[in-house]
């Protein structure tokens, strides 16, 4: 009995809750037990790391190594209480962000050494790899304006960074996907929600085949 | 102006804090401005950290890479916003443990590879190393008896692990001060607290000397 670990990823507000959702419906309706989680997060420990990421005071002058550092320790504790079990259980596990997450917003944006990222990113994870990973592009004045439409005003710390950090998240993720061509579907999140839906499934389908 | 960094370790119980305060009153004394500080903790950032480590629920069934990270992240911070620009300014900086606290708490004593350690410690400081470490040797017994004597019962997440764990954390900090005899200096943490005053102090003082 073979798990598998599906990641989305994408700058805010490109729609990968929404597609996660719909997702899960579909693989729960064919019998599958499909675990749904999120980073930072997912674990008790990674919820109160989420916290102290986005919302905390503490979190006001943050340096980007111990922001990395909060990260990848949120991470680590998913896997090994969470992602891993639940993969070698055979459950199909889907998550809101994870390690490319961390590639691009602190490695690219940051401008943190990629290679240091790798080692850390690495580290948090041992071998748990994702199998496929869904990148929903959209240019960030698209994505900003939908954060912002349901948002109430209340930003997260991520979230009231300037247009120029969005930018190279964008074009960090578009680089990492061109160079693992094999586990990135890439999509186009300026579709709608119907056509990413069934773009998704195609994949999600002909992946779930051979197990 | 150049500052001084001064790091004290050693485990639970050995006298660590009362040294400090000593030795921050002596150097006060003479003129000099101290930061007193430790880890994890030293700002608003790595002090909610500290809780997550040592008393909040969700830090229960902590793996030990996540726990290393935290650490970490910690570290980042403290480095960052209070360490580096205290020595800038050519203050005296006493901290309550640092990166030697890692490499025998989670590497020694927890088991994690030395190398991968090594590299997020190092990521954690950049070139913020101390300049004297001050180790305070003690048969973990007697420190844990003095620990379990003041709190009432209230130990910490680490205070509650089992001997095994501190006598390793015990000889981990002896060999990593046998590898780099220039910067520790080792002291048996069973002398009077006037005789260990004494000894640190001649040592601080010949260290400020050339300063």
């Amino acid at each position: 009995m073979t798990g598998l670990f599906i990641t989305f990823e994408g700058g805010e507000g490109c729609g990968k809750s929404t597609q996660i959702a719909a997702l899960k419906a579909r693989l729960e309706a064919m019998g599958k037990t499909v675990v749904q989680t999120r980073e930072p997060g997912g674990t008790a420990l990674g919820e109160s790391v989420r916290n102290l990421l986005q919302y905390d005071d503490a979190g006001q002058g943050m340096s980007p190594e111990a922001e990395l550092l909060l990260f990848a320790a949120s991470r680590a504790q998913h896997v090994r209480e969470l992602i891993a079990p639940a993969i070698a259980e055979g459950q199909i596990v889907l998550c809101d962000r994870f390690l490319d997450s961390t590639t691009v917003y602190q490695g690219v944006a940051r401008a943190i050494d990629s290679k240091k990222v790798d080692t850390i990113n690495q580290f948090a994870i041992g071998d748990t790899n994702p199998d496929l990973t869904i990148l929903i592009d959209l240019p960030p004045e698209i994505g900003l304006a939908r954060v912002h439409a349901r948002s109430d005003g209340q930003l997260d710390r991520m979230e009231k960074e300037a247009i120029g950090f969005f930018q190279a998240v964008r074009q960090g993720y578009l680089d990492l996907a061109k160079s693992e061509p094999k586990r990135f579907l890439v999509l186009d999140g300026s579709q709608s929600v119907e056509e990413l839906e069934t773009q998704i499934w195609q994949k999600v389908e002909a992946t779930l085949l051979p197990l």
